[in-house]
């Protein structure tokens, strides 16, 4: 098999991977949650050496099945609750199916057009369904695009923010040198690792970071504090260049007060980004919509659809209110990707919107899981998977060994047994080790907390059920040792 | 549709694309290379808002047909000839849908193993059939992983180059501030753009790159000129971090000189990369290992097997030979994140060694390509590909009105018709306007000149002699207007 694979054998072995999916899925709740193998347990497997040879794919979906499912933990599974949920659905697949078989580059949009116009089309298609402000807009001053995730996001309204607070010089004369400036981007301590990597990336070092306190009960940013800083560092000589508001943080899905921080980000001419990477999604429904109060003040916006709306990673949803901002940071044009198209400014080019410069065609899987689902069913998704943390929640409320360490709000629920640290640990140690369920942990004020978080569409009361007898069953085992 | 897609949907659904995927790359070459469609020709047939409801996808395919496909450049056709190839293949793309499938993240080791595992052993496969230096290689001191594209393997390497030139303080400090240092980074005038984009993303500024001037002939750097660079901005205080040498430009395919650049590298103790985007496929022929001569002195290395190697963009192989120094750069640990396999330090978290924090499964892919073709399938392609661009320059150099602007080495040919830059514009205008094939340009020494890069699997000979047809047709009608 040294030659290509001929239309007649990817057909047949399409559809044989087809239906290998649809098995995968079909019994997935068989499997193991977390992969039980020790380090090099694939990697040992596998020859040392790569093949001379073509073998055709003959033994690959009998590889598939023994050297790498056992060595997964798997995301889609039902009784997945760690971490935040990554899920996909089928239409998404089948999405990426195609963009996989197109082949094709959106980089500029002379590359391939419907690259970027279905990017463009869909992207304001999820800005309509979260209703976001005029300005993030297509026809506005601003627009959309997909990044691979909500890292990627930050780093990018990170350097839009450096290029805007210098008026450009940070294109020219970067940060370092002799007349070099400080320039200072504020988060939540409880603000995703992404911001400190990003601002790390920026050339900003930890030292150019601010990690502003949180209240002790909600963990949201603490405004006061956050205006105390910036005005101690602009009278010290620094440059507040950015905050980072986040709306459901990943510890324990914490909402920074938007409105109080828009205000103080405009009085100080500072970009203010917010972080909806998982909470986002929920605001397509209009009773979850209360989180983007004060959105009105944001210069840029990020949510992930490869989180909770059945888009398969990586799909992170980013818009800009002055998209200017953003492609003077991040354009660079050699001679040999002119062209007409870019030169009549009607249209958009995508590789000046990320870091990279080629990309996928990422936006069918998007348009394939909008039209599959609808508005309607996305948000059915959405409210079935809140509903099902509600259920959860109510059940560890209902039991007086434990309590919920926050207030939940979506699809997270972060709780603990009254007791110390160490029991705890050994709770979700013995809940994670036989595989029925994985969950995993956070510490919110020292004390470590457990994470449940629910977004598999495989997701069921019955699992959710599940699991808390089995929290139940070794409480009382952990309590009693 | 509301609901979610049924095992017996997808089934169905996904048979019928894996055949609507082989019927497109059955028909491929029926299509204009070069989609036709003006601004908006694409967005303006897509509703202005979301489905309410979801429709099934039973227009899906009509849509694919009508409004995406006439809104493509196809990157697979065979007469695609512009940039440079970004070829996939059936194994890949199956690759792809397996990983689609799976949905799993492989940020940790330990939020998949298998994920981490295979990608280990598969850029180890790669390293092997480029014979890369020990160092790189796995159970050295380095190692290898997958990045999404050159850019951003360009990106890591300044950023691990930034840590180590200033022992770490960059993590910390950053560049700017009173105590700022001015880090400098070299590269020639041929260097991909990403280059500066990286040096502008990490904060350097277009004030902090040095573009290095080619010589006349071979267009590749001066290694001279930069050693003089070097002294004089080491002279002025300011240091020296990184050297991009690029092997194979993608203007030309120029060469920089390794060795005398490595040495001067070791001199003044800068990190070398060198990025071999494109050319570096071809070093799985030992007759083109040329190339590779001066390695030992690298400290990263990259080459995309999206470019040549008939694995689907996206999959960019970046090395180090010291990995510590890129993971200091860019890991940051939550809390939510620590585990014990991460603790123990057997294991490799790939998050450290990329910008975003999540990430696909993309070895399967790799894996593929590998057992698909096997060594020897992937040497043949390239001897395929290349002696098509052999083919190609004979037929130029036969004919007295063309001239090669640059000594071919790979699969792009470098070409001009002997007369002024307006008369080969309208040259490549005349061949790209009705779609047979796609050309770009680029410009040497102020002339325009012509490129043609093969790589699609689907080229065969009889493409060449077409499209060289339509040049002599053309050239005769341009030079008699």
């Amino acid at each position: 098999m040294t030659g290509h694979m001929t239309s007649a054998e990817f057909r047949k072995i399409g559809h044989e991977l087809v239906d290998w999916v649809a098995d995968y899925w079909d019994t997935i709740e068989e499997r193991p949650v977390l992969s039980a193998i020790e380090p090099g347990g694939v990697s040992g497997l596998l020859p040392k050496s790569p093949p001379e040879k073509g073998d055709g794919l003959g033994s690959l979906v009998a590889d598939l099945d023994g050297i790498i499912l056992p060595g997964l933990t798997h995301w889609q599974h039902p009784s997945f609750f760690g971490y935040f949920p990554a899920n996909t659905s089928g239409p998404s697949v089948l999405g990426d199916l195609v963009s996989a078989g197109l082949g094709v580059q959106g980089m500029l949009w002379t590359t391939s057009p419907a690259c970027t116009e279905l990017e463009t089309v869909t992207i304001e298609w999820l800005a309509q369904l979260l209703d976001l402000p005029e300005r993030f807009r297509a026809n506005s001053t601003g627009g959309g695009v997909i990044e691979d995730s909500a890292s990627s996001s930050t780093l990018i309204a990170t350097l839009a923010a450096l290029n805007r607070v210098s008026g450009g010089a940070w294109c020219r004369d970067g940060l370092g040198g002799p007349g070099g400036l400080d320039y200072v981007v504020y988060a939540s301590t409880q603000a995703h690792s992404s911001v400190e990597k990003a601002a790390r990336i920026a050339g900003l070092g930890s030292r150019g970071l601010r990690s502003i306190p949180v209240g002790a009960v909600d963990l949201a940013m603490d405004a006061e504090r956050l205006s105390a800083r910036i005005a101690e560092d602009k009278a010290a000589g620094r440059v507040p260049a950015l905050v980072v508001a986040t709306l459901g943080t990943t510890s324990t899905t914490a909402f920074d007060p938007l409105p109080e921080i828009g205000r103080i980000c405009e009085e100080n001419g500072i970009w203010l980004h917010v972080d909806a990477a998982y909470a986002g999604a929920a605001a397509i429904c209009p009773e979850f919509r209360w989180m983007h109060e004060g959105i009105e003040y944001a210069d840029s916006y990020c949510f992930n659809p490869h989180k909770l709306l059945l888009t398969g990673f990586d799909c992170s949803a980013f818009w800009v209110a002055d998209r200017s901002s953003l492609i003077q940071a991040l354009s660079v044009l050699p001679e040999y990707l002119r062209n007409a198209a870019s030169e009549s400014g009607s249209i958009i080019d995508y590789r000046d919107w990320q870091i990279p410069l080629g990309r996928r065609f990422r936006a069918l899987k998007l348009w394939f899981v909008l039209r599959w689902y609808g508005a309607e069913g996305l948000r059915k998704h959405i409210r079935t998977t809140i509903g099902l943390a509600e259920q959860f929640e109510n059940l560890v409320l209902a039991d007086t060994r434990f309590e919920c360490v926050t207030t939940r709000t979506l699809g997270l629920v972060c709780f603990r047994l009254r007791a110390d640290n160490e029991l705890n640990e050994e709770l979700l140690h013995r809940v994670n080790s036989d595989g029925m369920a994985f969950l995993t942990h956070t510490v919110v004020a020292e004390r470590l907390t457990l994470r449940l978080a629910i977004g598999s569409p495989f997701t069921e009361s019955s699992h959710v059920s599940a699991v808390w007898c089995r929290l139940q069953k070794f409480a009382t085992e952990v309590l009693s040792s």
